[in-house]
């Protein structure tokens, strides 16, 4: 148990200064192009996705193993299908899959049932091809319908990486009560995609903006975590083996590890351990204010 | 009374070479997903704008508490009354709480009435919530109605911080008559939703553009102040707490602060004070002239 | 006369081994929204072109008269109406003014009687306010009509620099025989809109895009110079006061004039000198092959 | 015969440790804008296409043969047909020739009769102009027609390079069989269209993003063929002349040039003689699993 205030300095097992739940998105070939049909008339498109799993997830996995880190990987169950082999290795060395959507969906696009049908989907396929369900979810695209939590809450999840709204873990409320799901903001600053993903036909970025510098990509991660580390926050990643995961780009991720290895005082977890050791130590906070219309 | 002509060198208090009014907008989640009610089916969203006033903002005041330097908050209405005690302390803390709209209402789209009614409906809540009524504006959105200056003459204001057409401040006028509403102009190389701000559904930038480099932002703006400082102008700057308020870009508002203030010659004061110091002295300067169709 | 062969090192006067025709583009407040009306309404974004002319330009003349260098500026007649004085000192003062639309029209969208209108109502403006027409003509939105080269052979132009397709002043053709029209091509790498412009509602970039860094925008104009001066090119800019010629911007110009100026065998000159001197002893070259449908 | 496996250090002939087939995408004005016809009334716009035979491609002629190294022009026939001598100086000079559609056609949206045509055509002006048909292919606009792959196998081809989505070369299955056909994949990454192309009316980037910094494209380009030397796989490039063949951005090529031959290990080869030694060395590689309709 923590002696020191949740989300403050030293307040993480072991007295660890931060925490530091590092995570990728194995989105694959999924996403908007697949829901709507349009990828299989796009070869090169689809390929650049199978490129996430095929190839450079494993270079993820020998990276991690150097470092001696865990991570958490939010795999749509599609991928997980599509290529067992690959996904079951992630668990078998060590890491956390979890839920991302089975095909990627924009939960906030979906009826209460949908969501619940492929929650329920995405288990049974966890369950088969990997031996046990997931504990944690990420929602696809960035946000969600007002009545994911509830399902996630009733589905049994314990933690959920969803949010943008702090640097902290809490705790989410249904219908006004604090529930026991656990909360791990991400941040669109960590996201791989919003410096480094690039695509045509279809266009990411929607302007066709400029691949951004490696190096200075770097620099903003890095910048990123020590003003997380210094508050004694929680910070978590949302990249992507296709993304970062390509040759010329491993080196960025290595050396981000690198800088943060570098004291002894972060906590590297899954997220799965965050939402345990928030529950288990962390007073319920209440999140801020807002949500209701005025 | 400054003995040197307005807006040149050291004609500021105490001969100041030149003058920078720190401007924060703390616009919560408040804008357009509000206005059109979208926001509400976007939790992820709503909390990015939340973690203004309810993470970001203390931080801000910690910063500019340790430089020793007070700064101008325009604050839409609705988030005074969202986050009554995060903005009452802004003003317990020596600064200035100002204008923003409502709800961050875009002001050229609205009728003199429907403007005047935001007008009023926010002056009664900065009365109840802070205890005075706001004497600054700044428009949301960049830009306001023909008729906009005439409500904030009538409504007693004695400044707006709207414009982009300058480098000094100048006298608002109004049917051709010079009125005694100050301009302190700001600009968007000093507005930093133009390098860091970044959101997905709703997507901004529109076209999905990277985050720009922290290192190089700063080096922008420390470029547009030694400019500005060089000629003995006045500077604002639309700074949003939401966006450079997070731990790892907090550093950035620091070492600018630091370079602004390694010198001992920049007036820092609220935007308040700027325009008191400028109707005070500054002989009625005509603006630019056009506005009328050719 | 030149000995050496147009366009290779030491081909310009006095032997100087490339040419440099620094221009810029006086827009002001002109341009799409005063042609469509919706800057009437937007007082703000009024105010951003009126800086270029009101604020920008006197110091852009400071600065060449610093450097001892003539330019060009392209402006449109509306701007010479509006603001007389601010474009008489830039002829007083040794620079040449030329032609840029009357409202910074789109000539591809104009039939050749509307064309030659407005060049006709620009060239009396200039006239009974400069006293002098125009010699020159840059294309605003960097394209132009089909007969727009014949027109302008008609109404006495010498020389257009309005394409993007070389690096070497050129010959215009009119119906397949070549005319006395010089082309002095320009290029977007030396546009300070495709690095430094940004402004909201309307919105420019179209996607939102970042301001560029200034340390790396004069960084790559550099290189473009460099080469340009390393095969003996002409090269001419597309800079624009109300963007390059803010206070925190200026350095950046003065910095790319001190780099241009440092060894001395590169040749100044405006627009109508480098016509002139390719006019006189260039041999006719004919422009690339196209241009027909196929 | 290498005794190494295919696509790891040591792999390619004589034992280098990885491959470099540069590659130039010779457009010219041929795209969306000749397909649509807009480009006829778009002089400036064709002039900066026409560029790339015109100007730059002569260039960077000169820089290959100075390194000493051979290259792949995809050239649409349109061009070849265009500037027929600049074409043949291309295959004189010791470079490789290749299709790239005929006017730059979008392969996705023909069917495959009309495909077929665009292939025979293109070849009949290979034949008639350089010589020979071309034995390589490389989609315009980086994707194709699920039917694209057989219709290249019967047509004769030998290899392409229009996929993104494997960073060593690999063989094309038709309908679920292995066919002689290889792939050598490119990448977004090494497209000098995702850095540094820039044009307006058309804009390009459609959102008009900024160029991107010179100095940290070559660094951005420098770390992908590091990552790709250091596993021992093929890097493609897909430059274009009218892009990167300008004299300010020469040097850039110059330089990533020099940084890859700074060691003895790099198999700089065309994209023919990739497929060559792929087709004799390697063990069919099936594809990543993937494109059938779940």
């Amino acid at each position: 148990m923590s002696t020191t205030d949740p989300g403050t300095p030293g307040y993480w097992p072991a007295g660890h200064r931060s925490a530091v739940a590092l995570a990728f998105d194995v989105d694959g070939p999924t996403g908007d192009a697949m829901l709507n049909g349009s990828i299989w008339r796009k070869p090169s498109y689809f390929a650049l996705g199978a490129y996430g799993p095929h190839r450079a997830l494993p270079r993820i996995l020998d990276l991690l193993d150097e470092a001696g880190v865990s991570a958490t990987f939010f795999t749509p169950a599609w991928v997980v299908e599509t290529w067992p082999e690959a996904c079951r290795t992630v668990v078998e060395r060590g890491h956390e899959m979890a839920h991302h959507g089975y095909r990627h969906e924009r939960y906030w696009d979906l009826e209460p049932d949908q969501q619940a049908e492929v929650i329920e989907r995405s288990q049974r396929i966890f369950r088969d091809v990997l031996g046990a369900p997931a504990v944690g979810f990420r929602t696809p695209s960035g946000d969600w319908h007002p009545d994911t939590p509830r399902l996630l809450v009733e589905a049994g999840f314990t933690y959920s990486s969803s949010m943008r709204g702090d640097d902290r873990p809490y705790l989410h409320e249904v219908d006004g009560v604090v529930t026991p799901l656990v909360e791990i903001p991400g941040r669109w600053d960590l996201d791989d995609y919003a410096s480094l993903a690039y695509t045509r036909n279809p266009d990411y970025p929607a302007g066709q903006d400029r691949i951004a510098s490696y190096e200075l990509t770097l620099d903003n991660w890095i910048r990123e975590f020590d003003g997380s580390h210094a508050e004694g926050l929680c910070m978590t990643t949302l990249f992507h083996p296709k993304v970062s995961g390509k040759p010329g780009r491993l080196l960025l991720l290595e050396r981000f590890l690198t800088h943060m290895r570098s004291g002894d005082d972060v906590w590297f977890a899954t997220c799965r351990e965050v939402a345990e050791w928030w529950s288990r130590t962390a007073a319920p906070v209440v999140p801020q204010r807002g949500g209701q219309h005025v």
